[in-house]
């Protein structure tokens, strides 16, 4: 089989852009697939450090400004890979430029924001992609498959977290992540979009949410150069330090959401339980090879959560990798999405998530944050009108 | 020492009644304390039943009317085990004839209920006990130790769930724990009155919740006399199935809240996790002799979640039983609970939860039901005014 | 239904005798069967201790000689709990009284001493049983039948643990289990009895073993009056702190045994893991309440194993205690097995565990040991000849 | 810095072919280091297949010789990944043309051939190294490290297993691990080894062996073309099942050992735990990232294993991946051990486990395989003379 080129352009080269360097080298070894990521040039505004980063990660050259790189002939897909208040205008850029593009999460800084990035992935006909990885962990995958088999039955809930105690600290320095300029919302937009993303990949639309945020630490030191808390200079903190929300679905289930950064002892706490009438599953990122599976219906003897080490050929994704057992870590979700994505502009498909499914995500923590300040209940369709989305909901469990 | 006899007089005699009794039964033997429970009599209303049920559970005599039990000279405290909307006349009566109460949970129908219970209470000057028996696992007493003491600092969250799977077959009849005209409320009150217990103990009292609650299955077949469903007589299900709530607390910790009944695979998941600034906690009664600990300010190498297993001496009540190790049950939460109520009632001390803590559960539960049907965020001072009943909150981490 | 009583001596009143004595007490009130135990005496050296032990636990009376409690006419059962090298003089003498007999384990401190104990129970034609409580949780009983039912087909492995931390430190005391004079053997004996008890009820009887044994700690200090160690009296600790062996079972399975006083962090860590053709059973006393269970034949997306919350109607005992998830301790392995005793004696039926089953279990012990000594393999028929034992061997997975 | 090449020839693309190939097109990308591993030629019979496997897994060339592949001047080291007969041969000539040598586990057929090979290397004074790579997940190095500082003081006990499943079915077709004369051994040599080679790792030198094996299933019918079972071709099975040992290290400490491939439900079970006198260690493979620890000086309040995520700068390895909490894989432990590899070439050192490790190691297994066939412990130093080996024992925790 002839494979093709898919180029590769990167803007942002930290934690992210390492994730997503990775997986563009890792597809063609794993997959074998109808295509092949060039990794060929990734943007950054310091020279030395953009070309340090780029012979680390294995791209053949750098760009210091991002609208050369999206101009550049040699690219088919730009990936975004930079605080969100960038997303918008590189990715409306570089769909105006003919090019795919792959967005970090949260999409946008807004719903409007987010709108106007799926109207112009829609109008372009490129494949728009937004990296919620989570749902590529083949346990996920499979939780997915369970669902639209019937397996679970009518869902009845969905129980999701993200807690990790990265600002437990009330000493640590202020970051891009704690300015509402920067970031949008705080754990409601980092972590809290990957459990709405989750629930919507599995569960279906929300239809209403009642919502609360707190900041915990009102202001915090700015870092000095080595990085250590200068107290001279206090920042305050505009953003969500803690975010919750219950909501219900358009299918009729009834969810509970929590996402926080102050949470001691979860390094990476992204977990939901999904109870339907015939099963529930569990799943717990830290140990992500792994679904917990209950059905309803068995003897009652032997019922109980299994759990299913989900590295079988059964298992979505899994078998690209190695044998039964043979466990699979994070970048591996970077992995399956991305082969998606090359996948995507190799065959003209249009993989999920994307930007319509960013529009959607988006919608729901931006009525969560209404909520939360107007201290009542807030439809989606309040802000979306009443359809929410491209995506017509997934049927779950016929009746 | 001599032992004072302290002499119950129990009212139902089911479930909760055989779990009562065993508890008096077994108090002297693990306590061996200041005053002997003697099982004088029950009341039930037909008189075979109650006779059989008698001589099964160690009680001496019968009453068919509880009137009557209330009224006998030969009994110092009364025990009320029954339905949820016989409470407040038999409480009020019991009382008004001088004697201890201990009553069943959720305390009452209503807050109106519950204030007029607990009015009655402090008027009397006796004994009043709610048995809200998770409390007193071992464990839980030990993370109420540890906050007391300021291990976890500073409280930021609480999530709390009581999940089980009991209505999830929608062919299962109706029962009276689903008419709102015997039980008040459904999962809130049954289940969601203990979680709402367990955090007022461990952090604090409430400040103000956003609610939500459903009811899936609208309607289930009447029980035959054989137990079976009779479709032919369809039953209303006015009560929730599910009921999930935020909450802020008077200390400013942040609460995330879920009951239901319909968490397959879930057959008493009565579960919560507490983060402080310096530590964290979780707990889960299927495995109830566990309690999780974490400290913040370790060494990062060695920082984890520890398996505490709270059979040691330095575990509240763990010494009254086995050596460590030897696992305790469901029963000895009750165990626990009625030896601090016949304590109580042979010191003449005041323990806990008492009827003015009924009327704060009650009060958050009223505000949940109110905010679910408003759309709206409902503040406990609006239905309580602004103290929230008798009890001052505890400080947990002096700041 | 009349109920017979069954009067019970007991000698011993130390934790083993709490254990028991609260069995007794609680049989009538959870199973109500066919026999009321009645706590008739108990006998002990020391009159004030004896008494104040009578009194806590519910005996009705003390005798300091246990020669005149069994020749008691007002006595059915005799019990006893005292340390090992007792148990063959009492139990002996026990029989030839008439009485029945319920001995702690392990039976004896030689396989000679345990023949001569069977060799009196048989003649004697009475009720003979021995305190191997473990095999009497639900969650064992329910692997028990899964075996016999033949669900995980042809056994191939057991392992097994018996893991404690009691003599980790060096400095604790010296204590009479630490004595071969008084114990017998070490770990052995006392944990090491019990998973070889729980593979001869599960698996079947040993065939050949090997063995090794450690002393890591060769003396100890004596404890004076308060408990503490005196350095200046040092005694020779001339039983095994750790014992592991290999087995062949007579069915072809291929078993791993550990005992040991020194792991730390094993508070009571009894564990066993079955495989066989068909599926998996693994269990933990430290959470009794569950069986893992595992099926081979499953959908391979499906497999794994289950936490079976063994609390249902389908799992033998549970059901005379609380509803599904409503969990059970330590004690009710005791009452379990009372239970047993009662009935048998009450039917004249004949329950196991009992002296025969002490020889076997004794025989495998000495095996371990002279297998350990001479560093060779050793053929349980080598000591008892062909026939181990009265019972024959259960077969479990026809084929 | 100026990045050494250090180019690889491999012999073998299958399983471990692929694990090996991905571990040096990852280690510049993860460490960056002092050498980047040159993926230069691969050999395999079949040119075609083996070309189809150098596209794939990323190599420049194939030779369809192995004895060529050794002679190139354009290759620093060989790795060979074959089945373990051809193991020494390959070995012996890649050192005696001047390679250094990479070799899959186990080292070779027998302790003669191990030791030859050892002699080569030995003579050759190039790197030899044994893929060994479970010492190489992070949460085992870490417990390498707590050993090694004394964190868990004198070593009383190992317990180890590595349990799959993979030849529970009996109708599983014969393939070559099951065969003598290209296995060696079965279970003991496969998966055994590895557990060998990390008690070693741990706890350091086997003194003596008692062992047990067993061949539970004796014959398998042929595997067809299409690796379907052909029942008119039996094959026998001349290696064992299953393997058991017990041990007593030269340190003092007490081992329990099993390996098989009979433990239904268990996928890659490879576990270990570890008791000493100040704490406990306990590891799982497929919950790799986890390493439990338990410290016995804690306050008895606090005391229970932790459950440590291994991903923090703190724990060996763990930086050169992603920030706390986000897990890895199996895949890893390659990455971490060739890169291990590439900097001993690069720098002149010495690195571990080498072909004196895998003397050491097969050693051991040999005993246990003459001690299972003799009925008779074993001690090392009968098969290896005193001194077992070339590397002295590590000494952990002084005393």
């Amino acid at each position: 089989m002839q494979q093709a080129q898919v180029r590769i352009g990167m803007i942002g080269y930290k934690f992210m852009g390492k994730a997503h360097s990775n997986a563009y080298r890792q597809v063609p070894f794993f997959y074998g697939g109808s295509a092949v990521p060039v990794l060929q040039a990734i943007s950054g505004r310091d020279a030395e450090e953009a070309g340090a980063a780029a012979r680390q990660l294995g791209w053949a050259e750098v760009e210091t400004d991002w609208r050369r790189l999206i101009e550049r002939d040699d690219i088919d897909v730009v990936d975004i890979a930079t605080p969100n208040h960038m997303h918008a205008e590189m990715a409306i850029a570089a769909l105006a430029a003919g090019k795919h593009v792959l967005c970090e999460k949260p999409l946008a800084m807004s719903l409007q924001e987010a709108k106007r990035m799926q109207e112009a992935a829609a109008r372009s006909g490129k494949v728009n992609m937004l990296m919620h990885n989570y749902r590529f962990a083949p346990a996920v995958q499979f939780a997915k498959k369970l669902i639209e088999e019937g397996k679970l039955g009518r869902i009845r809930h969905i129980r999701a977290v993200y807690l990790n105690q990265s600002m437990i600290d009330p000493n640590r320095p202020f970051r891009w992540r704690l300015s509402k300029q920067m970031a949008g919302f705080g754990a409601l937009g980092d972590i809290g979009s990957h459990i709405i993303d989750l629930a919507r990949f599995l569960v279906g639309e929300f239809q209403e949410v009642s919502g609360l945020m707190e900041t915990f630490v009102k202001q915090r030191p700015e870092a000095d150069r080595s990085g250590q808390p200068d107290y001279s200079r206090m920042i305050p903190v505009d953003v969500d330090d803690a975010a919750a929300f219950l909501a219900k679905f358009e299918c009729g289930a009834f969810g509970v959401f929590e996402a926080t950064r102050y949470a001691g002892g979860n390094k990476n706490g992204n977990r939901f339980e999904i109870n339907g009438e015939k099963g529930s599953v569990r799943w717990d990122f830290e140990r992500m090879n792994e679904l917990q599976v209950y059905f309803t219906d068995e003897d009652e003897a032997f019922r109980g959560f299994r759990t299913v080490n989900c590295t079988e050929a059964a298992h979505p994704y899994a078998s690209a990798f190695w044998p039964p057992g043979h466990v699979l870590g994070y970048e591996h979700t970077f992995i399956n999405l991305i082969h998606e994505l090359v996948e995507g502009v190799a065959r003209g498909t249009r993989p999920r998530p994307d930007f319509a499914d960013g529009v959607n995500n988006q919608a729901v923590m931006e009525a969560v944050a209404q909520s939360a300040e107007l201290g009542r209940r807030v439809r989606i369709a309040e802000l979306m009108g009443p359809s929410s989305g491209e995506h017509a909901m997934f049927s779950h469990g016929k009746e």
